[in-house]
């Protein structure tokens, strides 16, 4: 074999014995490449994942409404106000579902607020629709009755919610102006986090629409208030239903995540962790799978060392394999991982 | 001795060799146990500490006048305004000095408010008992009234008042409305504390009001706060006369634990440290202590072995057993504790 | 050599091999001492450090106008709007340029608000001048409209700017009262930061206005905030252009530098890092700088040991020099200092 093989896309695949990944996608998506995939199986299963991110770009008219209309055509069904919207939204979900999808994500600042209403909504949804930009406050509003929309989706059909929290985006106007979102003037946020997040947990709760979540948290300091969090919203469907994520982004490294797992562990249940995330379209990653499994065997072989542990493989090792993988795929239930 | 006597609460405190308990009792309360306690001695020492915090519920009419009229009972004073509310409250703190009290305890999620005048908080206390619900804000400025004035009754006898801060509580509106509140849907908040907690302890201090404190904080992120906020407020009439408080709720475990005590010992004086705190009804929690000392303990050892601190018992000796007991009877004071 | 000689403050200099210091210096200040030293050469740079705190005191009228009638003396300028104050203060950054400052210093709890325009400033400074004090929003704006003036001023001329961030001042009321300001009684606040200091590096960025800088964070919790932050604004002209400063005050002591260390070195580049500052009118702190060269040592050395990074002289020995001496010469750029 070539090197170039082994490092191609497939080859790398291979090389770290990917079970499954899955993308994220638009709505809009006609996820036609994992059509050809499903059809023509390579080692590794590819599933989309839902992220419906400019669903709720109603300050931004003039993007939001040619996101709508190619959504319209991708649900083939006419929009013309709110509840239509989420009809369409809940075709593509279903269309995902069939499609192997079993997970969304939303790359949210901080969690929506649950005041608004769907008729508030469905103004806000038709003003911007005649190139009326809501405002910031507005904007959340809409953001949240969408969420609590997505949260119901999510749990009718046994998915899991990922919510990406505690960014701060788009810091630097000029090189923005210049290179594009994303592209390397993001940081950390210090917003207050937690209000804002249990208000939607237990909203979602009330609507019996809470469904398994992933929660990651892109500030440190937060790490105790959200691994406590978690443990309010534990219902008894599922062990560890609502997780607190692995460390992500800026914390993907030794240090925070050592923090989230020992965070995690203090106040609530390391054993049902699903484990490490990466982005799955970065194939050059995949080593950070690697990485956070030896993290994670030195910070226990550490704490074994240190005498504040049990120094038995038979109480300790299947809670690492756990971790490092059966947790996730019990977890996440994707079609065809067994 | 059979079992089930080692394991009975005076077996439990025995083998704890428990010196003093002090339970948190509300102002209503005739203590009569701690009566019936004082003239049959066991070998640990009983007190009632005071927690009004249902004095401040101005928000819930219903509850509150009910509450009111208890204590009308328990003080045998006639309450129809603000000031007799106050006169009554000031009964019941002589009496509970009378039983020994020497601790006040407050559950509050954040410091109050210390813009409110006793005028305002007059006609909030009128409108409650009139049945109609202070708003939020109202609530807030009335609890900040009755917090100065609980600060002069405990500054006044040389109490020490002890505040909990920093939880988010009834996080699962669901769950509580079917358990009831305290059922283990409460969590880590992440408000901001400091300017509150800086407020509150300034007036205190100008009304020459301040207490003896113990502040204790639930989220990590603000254990240098805290820790540098208590050095302000030293008036040199007791050593170590503001305390942050030990490890608390989530935080009384290792990892929390040893934050505390770092943050402590490396912006004041961890040699003043009054220790540990444990749910003192439950009697399960003692070894909570033992933990707490072997906490300490190896702390300290880690920093002597890696050459941080002197490698000498009289230098380190005396302050450990300072702060596992000496200090708290020393600041504490409680009567016949000797 | 006498005890006394090696001890007084040239002693103390020539001992700890002080290349340069900088005062930080009023803009009102003739800097008659920095002549003096200057055409008597000793064996340390002595350099001034612009620190115009009292420009923006619009809240205090009183102090504010003797402050710019001191201001219009030092420029030799009559100062009759907000115009002729910034020339004033050109004037003057332009003297201390020639006697060599190329730093500025700001002590703000949080970064200014950069909403506000000349205009509204130049209200607001005659309102003062006129002796109406401005509000705590109006204050804000105007030190908001002066900081992005003095960015530009910085960054003209190759200037490094000093932010110190987050403390809250004057807790103890009665003890300010008594002793004035700056004399034990400030703490670590809890204020969000990252709006405002986002905002703040990107209007100077817009402005093409943005100096070298140094960011020095006061609460631990927003270390990975302040990390991350700093690298939205490399710019490419000189490596390491925004730093993320040492453990400052409270937190120059090992567990924060460590801290701080350890965040920087996982979110940026510790290579780049220009290390220890301390306040250099007290001469007493020099051991500041050995107590922060061993702790960088240990911290590497430690890691070294646990076979995180390589253990070679040749790869961490420079990196370890440049943190300790070089990074700060080669950026700070002091004349007289090769």
């Amino acid at each position: 074999m070539l090197a170039t093989d082994e490092l191609s896309v497939h080859g790398i695949l291979r090389k770290f014995k990917v079970r499954a990944l899955c993308t994220t996608d638009d709505p809009i998506d006609d996820l036609r490449y994992h059509a050809h995939i499903a059809k023509n199986p390579m080692g590794t299963i590819v599933l989309p994942a839902f992220r419906p991110d400019k669903a709720m770009n109603v300050h931004q008219p003039e993007q939001f409404n040619a996101w709508v209309d190619a959504l319209e055509q991708a649900a083939n069904l006419s929009i013309r106000n709110l509840q239509s919207l989420l009809d369409a939204l809940r075709k593509r979900h279903d269309f995902f579902h069939q499609m192997g999808s079993r997970l969304s994500d939303h790359g949210l600042n901080a969690a929506p607020p649950v005041h608004g209403t769907e008729n508030e909504a469905a103004d806000i949804f038709e003003r911007a629709r005649n190139g009326q930009a809501a405002d910031a406050s507005e904007q959340q509003l809409f953001a949240g009755v969408l969420m609590r929309f997505f949260g119901r989706l999510d749990a009718e059909k046994g998915w899991t919610k990922q919510l990406h929290l505690g960014a701060r985006r788009g810091n630097n106007t000029r090189m923005v102006a210049r290179l594009g979102p994303d592209t390397g003037f993001d940081s950390i946020g210090d917003c207050p986090q937690i209000d804002a997040l249990g208000n939607f947990l237990n909203a979602l709760d009330a609507d019996n629409a809470l469904p398994r979540m992933v929660l990651y948290n892109l500030n440190p300091a937060d790490n105790y208030a959200f691994a406590t969090m978690i443990g309010n919203f534990m219902d008894g469907s599922i062990p560890g239903k609502i997780q607190f994520g692995s460390g992500w982004w800026f914390l993907d490294q030794k240090e925070a995540m050592e923090w989230q797992m020992n965070a995690l562990s203090n106040c609530g249940l390391l054993s049902r962790f699903v484990g490490m995330l990466t982005d799955s379209r970065s194939f050059m990653s995949y080593p950070r799978h690697e990485y956070f499994r030896r993290t994670l065997c030195n910070l226990i072989g550490n704490d074994i060392e240190a005498g504040l542990i049990p120094n038995s493989d038979a109480l300790v090792g299947p809670m690492v394999r756990n971790i490092c993988f059966a947790n996730a795929k019990n977890f996440l239930n994707l079609p065809g991982v067994e």
